[in-house]
């Protein structure tokens, strides 16, 4: 018998394959596109917690008696897709990629478990400790748009395209699975009014990341 | 200042980049090659082993004074030309070069190891120590082989171009760094006699590999 909420476990699903996907195609990334050894050890670092994140993942869905494999698979097509739609081109599409976009992919996950219990909540943001990523990441961008200061319209660009295509994917999930859907709301609130402040807290989020990099986030 | 031998500096620096690539290209055979979300998962575990290896090299290299990048920056083609002449075409050979390929490399490190001194040796020896690797690789495969026999034969051959392409990138690698070269050979032994009991422990260890996948090691 399994007493965990469908909502937790699409949680903790969806969670898993997007870090177990983020590992594989962050160490892609690092193979392919890092332009020196260390560069290609440093995004391999990142790529690795992801994996880390993965394991304590599983680890609890067996914990509550959940295959991981049936609680990730609802969830393949809509995070492979996302990848596909941003596969960067190049070494610092790379590192905006590691840092927001996996930035805000994390912010969801943090708002559907701000309503779920009390463990699942403090196993979430445990995964999604980002300091690893982003010092790392932060730091090469900056350096390389100071050097080249037309890299960052660029890079705008390509943040808000990794933007769009995480609510698209993101809505699209929502549709298919109600009970995950459903975690993102206050339970009682005004569903409006607390979707609004939803993306509010969201764009906050993200604008925040933007500036760090030193890119500017509007339309 | 730094006392330590160029031998081991080479031997730390090839380990080193061996080990970060097999992560990297792991990762990527995980990624492209797995038929089911569990199998990929333990591919990635054992893509994660490999980076923790390198981070254990690459800590070693900097407790030394040395730069791992430099260290690893002589040994850079001749990995990349051994994983572009061995890149796995489906799943099976994919775990056959977890299992058969990084089996004959880490035999050659040990060897070369045996010979730098034993906080060297017993770091390689760490390195290299495969249990994760072995029980699931092992496993996969001689299942895979009992439900269709054919496999054996394909393999088989696969193992062998594997080894093949590992010797002709290790001879190369002989030639253009003499240091490490001379970590393979007994101080005050006779050069050829050495050379041919090298061999021989080499032969062995694939033999056994290949029986414990349930392949024949062929001439």
């Amino acid at each position: 018998m399994n007493e965990t909420p469908p909502g937790v476990v699409d949680l903790l699903g969806v969670l898993a394959y997007a870090e177990l996907t983020a590992f594989l195609r962050l160490a892609e990334d690092a193979a392919l596109l890092a332009p020196s050894l260390t560069d290609r050890a440093a995004l391999g670092d990142v790529a690795a917690a992801e994996y880390g994140h993965f394991r304590l993942l599983r680890d609890r869905l067996a914990s509550l008696g959940v295959d991981s494999e049936e609680a990730m698979a609802p969830f393949v097509d809509a995070i492979d897709a996302w990848h596909e739609q941003t596969k960067p081109s190049d070494w610092y599409e790379a590192l905006v990629k590691a840092y927001v976009g996996t930035g805000i992919a994390g912010d969801f996950y943090r708002e559907a478990a701000r309503h779920a219990d009390p463990s699942v909540t403090e196993l979430v943001e445990e995964v999604l400790a980002d300091e690893v990523r982003s010092a790392f990441t932060v730091d090469r961008v900056r350096a390389a748009i100071e050097q080249d200061p037309r890299l960052s319209g660029r890079l705008a660009l390509w943040a808000r395209r990794m933007v769009g295509e995480a609510l698209s994917q993101g809505q699209r999930l929502a549709a298919a699975r109600p009970d995950l859907a459903v975690l993102l709301v206050e339970p009682g609130s005004e569903d409006l009014a607390e979707i609004g402040r939803l993306f509010a807290r969201l764009t906050e989020a993200h604008g925040k990341r933007m500036s760090a990099l030193g890119l500017t986030p509007g339309p």
